[in-house]
């Protein structure tokens, strides 16, 4: 259900690509990331993971995954789309899919997988269940 | 004079900061960078240094400096100024102000002196008439 | 079998590091290229892919996978281990694993599939026979 | 005094590199920050700034610059040296050079002033008198 979708779009800057003037294959990570903290903005919950932070959670990533489809080339503007594949109680399964805004061609596809954990990352804590709600919004399927 | 002052905002991601949740210093030269590839695209010569690629011309930076005055912390959102100090036939001088969009601050303060140069980085060659044009209308002072 | 592991060492830096001070996810793709840049150096093939890109491939990955076993904290020395999963005519499958240097805990492994692509990215190509060749006595199982 | 001096050796590889095929310039910051934190782990204070950190200090950095003076390009294997140019109550100014391992060419030169702030980055703090002493016998002139 495409209302389930968050979704930002970024162009592919010179830092970010590689020798062959593409995005190099680490900042597909950085865009999902970027994606989610945004989402979490959207959902009120206050920038770069403040509402976590402040509560002392940290969300350790424990699998990524990513299928390249194309290359994202220098200069190209794309969309980034999160939604919610699974909310457990101590963790979260994203998925994302890069797309080019002009033309749609899809870019890239995963998912993450994270964890709320302790400060010292020593044992996974509950999500906050009104931050479990709110991911409930964006499941698809 | 402001109108000679070309402005994007960005927000300090998780991904940027280092293990003092600030944006680490090296980042402030990534910022400096995209207002520059935004400022060219915003002159109408395509994204991501298209224009200057095209002409098989890079645009290596020869010198760099930044003052940083205060932490930009996880989260913040920032505006990056660019405007040229100079431009020479050959080589065109930036210079960049970052502050927090929420309140002014001044974070941080630089310049950059690119050359332009033949793709084998071997010699510095004309800054096409046209760009240098473009860049002179948003000299400062 | 052992001997069909290539290993390099490296620390964690306080650049590479996020605001929980251990190393952000996204930098372990970053150590599983080194890796494998360093082994094509091994191999005899010169450093930076060089054997490739003057054959004008380049070598895209097309998949990549990495399960977080444990933080990797700021200041830890971690060995990088890659072999080879598979070799095909136009692709390799490396796999890859990280631990502490120090005490051996596993923090992360991985595999990326990487495919033999001509210069414009528009297809895929054969790997070089002496590099088939080379890659498979790293073929582990 | 070229005992003054520290170094490191690193590559510079395909991640480092921009659509140039040369190290990118905001990655020279990330060099000059590599070979600090070995010196001070070569100073017997434990990787990654961890005497710092235990101590509740932050080095942030206050100014830097960097004259680049010649391509470092995807392979090559850089020397990057560090000496101290002047040690004050609270801040330190280290000076940099980058160069090709291979003919000694200048890659890249700069300075480096970092001043000792608590943890707030409110209020800039001495230097512990036993670390201001390591850093005198690396003073340069």
């Amino acid at each position: 259900m495409d209302m389930a979708v968050f979704r930002i779009t970024c162009r592919v800057a010179w830092v970010d690509v590689d020798g062959a003037q593409v995005l190099h294959h680490s900042n597909y990570l950085r865009l999902f990331e970027r994606v989610e903290e945004e989402f979490y903005e959207h959902l009120g919950l206050g920038s770069g993971f403040r509402f976590f932070i402040e509560r002392e959670i940290w969300l350790p990533r424990v699998e990524v995954f990513c299928k390249y489809k194309a290359p994202a080339r220098l200069g190209d503007m794309l969309e980034v789309s999160l939604s919610i594949e699974e909310v457990k109680e101590k963790a979260v399964r994203y998925s994302f899919t890069v797309e080019k805004k002009d033309g749609g061609v899809i870019v890239a596809e995963g998912y993450v997988v994270a964890v709320a954990a302790d400060k010292n990352f020593e044992k996974a804590v509950i999500i906050p269940p009104e931050i479990a709600e709110k991911l409930t919004l964006f499941k698809n399927g």
